[in-house]
């Protein structure tokens, strides 16, 4: 049987990015025998104009019968004007908890090749290999009641809820553990339970769960100094595990700290290990259709698909180490350039890519 | 009349270091002329040990009653097994509400003469001035509903309110524009907008105030390309106003950009200008007691007091220009050492400052 590769390219330089990285599966799918069938949906802006939907039914039903899906991005100015129900990002959120994709893998990794980018000392950052696992489905994002009122006295309030389950926390609080077992063993995770009864539980969910790995070593941060950390001393973690809206401000710092967010990958999975796999970046409006996006992030969360839900790691490796040969090789996109390199267009470097596997 | 000074010293070094500040508050005082009358009160761990209450009574009175308060840093290991509303912290955040403190201001500037205990790269940091100005007395840390309950499946569940109202919106936003108008009359106006409710209004009021200001700049970004901005390229920012939680995260990053954050100061604001002072670190209990903490966060806070809560700029000048003074003559605690640097304690430093205005 073949696996269903559901292709959402999005808006912005979500297409091209993934025109390149659709090649680069299809290229390891034939190298590795790997059986795939590769469909084609609309998901954020580009459904909104052709379906008045961000997420339109024929996605919908496309997403839930795939074994995974590979997302380019979504978002930009034309829609901004929008209420944000009606925006792009809500298909992103509403695909997220229609599949059930709670545990977001986002490595934070700084290739050796591309060290000078980051904004932080060399030796800081030298060797950096973070995992966040950030929980996807539920915390604030979710949570229930939320919108705007009138209070009594006349004036408006906004209100958000933030909430976690012990299910939930358990659930994510376990990806993270065995994530760690497949890397350094060390598990950071991050709250704000001195204030926040809702991270008090995480907290406490999160030792139960510890107890069931002895072989992983657990430590608790508050998110505000773990933030400081980052930028601090980012070598002296390995995988970090939080909530929703912790996650998306800490993955952002962290993908940051490498200087070359074009280049890093994204998997967020269902319990079955289906999953949506997305480059870190956003969907770049200002250099859309210019042959300029960096397409090695998309290309990377092939690779991550191939592993995580195809169980495929041959695979996978042949990709990693392919973008790793062609960045020895100086092939760089403008967003990674150095002085004196070679600038080339996402189609090079997409096809430099398949080349190398 | 005199001005009302109250003093809470806290927990850790917060002792030391408010000693040395207090006796740069008097130098301050004599040289300028101001009439000040200091006391002295408990909060945080050692009122829990003292009076079984982290903001007893007679605290909350002399607070009252007093017309700015500096406090040194509360909380550490001894009171971290308590049930957190009984902990050092909670003291905190209960006297920012019962005094309505509702505007933080904190800077994060590099001295000069530190540049090089930045973990970004000297070029992005050198001259690094950004004020943030947090919401402190509402959002997630104080909305109700809170708490943990059970569910109907049995299952425990934790739950935090996210609220703001127009009017909390406002005040915060007036102060940020306010700041604005003294410094480069530039606002960053950061939210969750495409997610939270709360933020939407948030964006909504921030804009209309702005539109007071017509001299000032406003623009807006999201919490996550915030963080990320900050590393990337913090020079870019003058003002940033956001809500409690978020400025928790986003000052904490900014403070730590400097490299130094033993020498930044933070004010906490009531709409009547009376303020609590404290020193950005925390009470760094594996060095209390030890004369090594560094007491120039909590001396500029003194300068903050002068400044914000007395109006007396010229004593906060000096106070300013003196510990410039004695970073150039070299002097250094551990924490802001450098190879072959001299290193003196906290004592040296806080006479170094006191002979210097
Ligand atoms: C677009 C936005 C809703 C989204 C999020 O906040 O989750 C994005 O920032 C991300 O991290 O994937
Ligand atoms: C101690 C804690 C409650 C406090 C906060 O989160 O406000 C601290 O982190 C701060 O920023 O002053």
């Amino acid at each position: 049987m073949s696996a269903k590769i559901l292709l959402l390219p999005g808006d912005g330089i979500g297409p091209e990015v993934v025109e390149q990285a659709a090649a680069v599966l299809r290229r390891a799918a034939d190298r590795f025998a790997i059986d795939i069938e590769l469909s084609e949906a609309d998901l954020g802006g580009i459904a909104i104009d052709r379906h008045g939907d961000a997420y339109p039914p024929a996605t919908q039903q496309a997403a839930r019968e795939a074994d995974a899906v590979l997302m380019g991005s979504v978002g930009g100015p034309k829609w901004d004007g929008l209420p944000a129900p009606d925006r792009p990002e809500k298909g992103l959120l509403r695909i997220r908890a229609d599949l059930d994709l709670f545990g977001n893998l986002r490595p934070a990794l700084l290739y050796p090749q591309l060290a000078a980018a980051s904004s932080l000392k060399a030796e800081l950052v030298a060797g950096l290999d973070i995992m966040i696992v950030r929980e996807l489905t539920g915390g604030i994002y979710f949570g229930e009641p939320r919108g705007i009122h009138r209070l009594e006295n006349g004036e408006r309030e906004g209100y958000n809820t933030y909430r976690y389950s012990e299910r939930e926390i358990e659930r994510i609080a376990r990806l993270a553990f065995d994530t760690a077992r497949r890397r350094d063993n060390r598990v950071c995770s991050v709250d704000k339970a001195n204030v926040l009864e809702v991270t008090m539980l995480w907290r406490e969910v999160v030792e139960r769960v510890a107890s069931e790995y002895s072989d992983v070593e657990l430590s608790h941060m508050y998110v505000d100094n773990a933030a400081m950390q980052l930028v601090r001393e980012p070598k002296q973690f390995d995988v970090i595990v939080t909530g929703n809206l912790f996650g998306d401000i800490l993955s952002d710092t962290a993908a940051m700290l490498t200087g070359s967010i074009g280049m890093l990958p994204s998997a967020s999975l269902d319990a079955n290990s289906k999953g949506l796999y997305e480059p870190v970046h956003g969907s770049a409006p200002d250099i859309a259709g210019q042959g300029k996006a960096n397409p090695l992030a998309t290309i990377l969360s092939v690779a991550m698909l191939l592993r995580y839900s195809l169980g495929r790691s041959e695979a996978a490796d042949a990709i990693e180490t392919a973008v790793s040969a062609v960045l020895d090789r100086g092939l760089r996109t403008g967003d990674i350039a150095s002085p004196g390199g070679v600038v080339v267009t996402t189609q090079q470097m997409g096809e430099a890519v398949v080349e190398s596997i």
